[in-house]
């Protein structure tokens, strides 16, 4: 198997990149294919030991900044590593493209470059969250800002397969965030979507409310784009200030600060758990080929477990199996 | 100044609406009217000591459950406490209502029974969160589920008289919650919204984004009630989480333990932090006289804190410049 990364892409890129899929090479059994400008690839794959076999380099000039407009950036910069990285996947040269760069840019080289599933509306970014009762999957977590209830259903659908086939989940809980648990409550959207989910062949549970969405009640919580990306911000942002809170509880008194010494072991714990890291990246669901968006700020562990979840991601048959219940499986529900 | 008190809605009513209400008597220079089963008010009015002159009962044999359709319930159950007490508010038997009960009929209450502000679309719930940097409002917490953009701006307007009055705070500023910063990212409703926000003669800041939420980047937060009740929820249950994560953290080991009696200041310090019962209740805003929804789990510190609240809500005038902004604030802007 072999992973596409774009090398260029995200805060700490190259060297997150390098450091990290070079560690995938030496524990994973895949092969890695770096995308980017090859002369700053080179220099950095010098500092690292490993199999020359697995590792090559596709050279690409441009990149895609935060700062552009990202359709018509892929349309334009043919040489940008993430649409040469996307052509690449599109034509047979990797088995999975992981970037960590722009995320409209990665959105837009999926629907462009890469295409659609056949029978899938939209594709839609998925996230693991690290709840109560472990990784649950938010679906979509920004792709899509408004959507129709046909988009929800078949997002239920893809986060299914994903949770279910990379998570080792049996029969997962779909449900639909709103904003009020009984079948009444909701927006246009989320109401009109209700009975369709009810009738797909997912294990639908109904509506759950903000307050699931980190106690981890429901295993995949379908949403529209822009309600994913503000809960999604929402916690990240809550993360922050509570982990400064946390050390402001700590840093009270030379009381407090012996506390903490004391429970460093718990501390660790903690951030472990609270930790976006753990789970590596989000998988862009409904394009042909597998396609996992690192979060901009990853670092080597990250990178790797970006690339652990890609290789799932490809073994497990996601595409294919999201194929077939797209095309079917709202007849058998 | 009389406030009227629901002493039958909450998860701890009477005693606690009784008990926080007793308190505000005796520290706020304020009257109060409790409506509600008058004998069981009086069976716990006998456990405290204050100025009878200041404390009446208003009869009202009737509840709303938590089960029942809000504006059916208010329609037709007269003798309600809620509907009691919203009639005796708009016919003057005191300046403001502090109700901790069914949150839709409450709403209906002041909607059916008080009255919308002449010129005003849709009342709204506004919520002070707890951010990095001190009490913010998000506004419309949940009231509205289907909003147009003029019923953002208005939100937007409500909410800047109200924590400019309420808070003290000089020149607030405003932003639409959305899935970028950038003028152009948002929803329908949402990018509609922002040239209108933009015209408007409060401070408008632009976009903000979920992260900004508890960070506390801006002052009122302005969204629909969909968008609101899932950001508020998907906090209140983080808390939740993280409050566990915190005691977890501590009773990882005997070391931690004792980590954790060290840090006993710091951990109060901490949870009063992230307390929602500092702040009181969600004023509704938008209707003739000032109502606060007090949280339903409210203990007798949150219903005295709303007390605190709707005092200050009455005495600052906030409905009669609500009304004046409404109704010229655009010709200002």
């Amino acid at each position: 198997m072999k992973i596409i990364i774009d090398a260029m892409g995200g805060d700490n890129a190259p060297q997150a990149q390098i450091e990290g899929a070079i560690r995938a090479v030496q524990e994973l059994d895949i092969d890695v294919v770096f995308v980017g400008r090859s002369n700053v690839i080179a220099e950095e794959l010098i500092k690292y030991d490993y199999p020359k076999d697995r590792v090559s380099v596709v050279n690409a000039n441009d990149v895609i900044t935060n700062h552009e407009e990202p359709a018509k950036a892929v349309r334009s910069k043919k040489n940008a590593s993430i649409v040469v990285a996307a052509n690449l996947l599109k034509n047979g040269g990797g088995d999975a493209l992981l970037a960590c760069g722009n995320t409209g840019a990665i959105l837009a080289a999926g629907l462009l470059v890469v295409g659609r599933i056949k029978g899938l509306l939209r594709p839609a970014l998925a996230t693991l969250l690290p709840t109560a009762k472990g990784p649950k999957l938010l679906i979509d977590a920004g792709a899509n800002t408004n959507c129709r209830a046909e988009n929800l259903v078949q997002f239920g659908y893809m986060g299914n397969i994903y949770i279910k086939n990379v998570m080792d989940m049996k029969n997962p809980t779909v449900g639909i965030v709103s904003n009020g648990e009984e079948e009444g409550k909701g927006d246009e959207l989320t109401k009109s979507a209700y009975p369709l989910m009810n009738q797909a062949s997912f294990n639908f549970i109904g509506n759950i409310e903000g307050r699931d969405v980190m106690e981890g009640s429901c295993d995949v919580m379908v949403c529209d784009g822009f309600v994913g990306n503000v809960i999604l911000k929402t916690i990240e942002g809550m993360g922050h200030v509570v982990g400064n809170m946390v050390k402001d509880m700590f840093m009270h008194s030379a009381l407090t600060k012996i506390g903490g010494l004391l429970t460093t072991k718990g501390i660790k714990d903690f951030k472990k758990r609270m930790d976006y890291r753990s789970y590596g990246g989000a998988p862009l669901l409904g394009t042909k080929k597998p396609i996992i968006k690192g979060h901009g700020s990853s670092d080597a562990t990250a990178v790797f477990n970006a690339a652990v979840q890609a290789k799932k991601f490809v073994e497990t048959n996601v595409i294919e199996e999201i194929e077939k219940s797209i095309n079917g499986g709202e007849r058998n529900g």
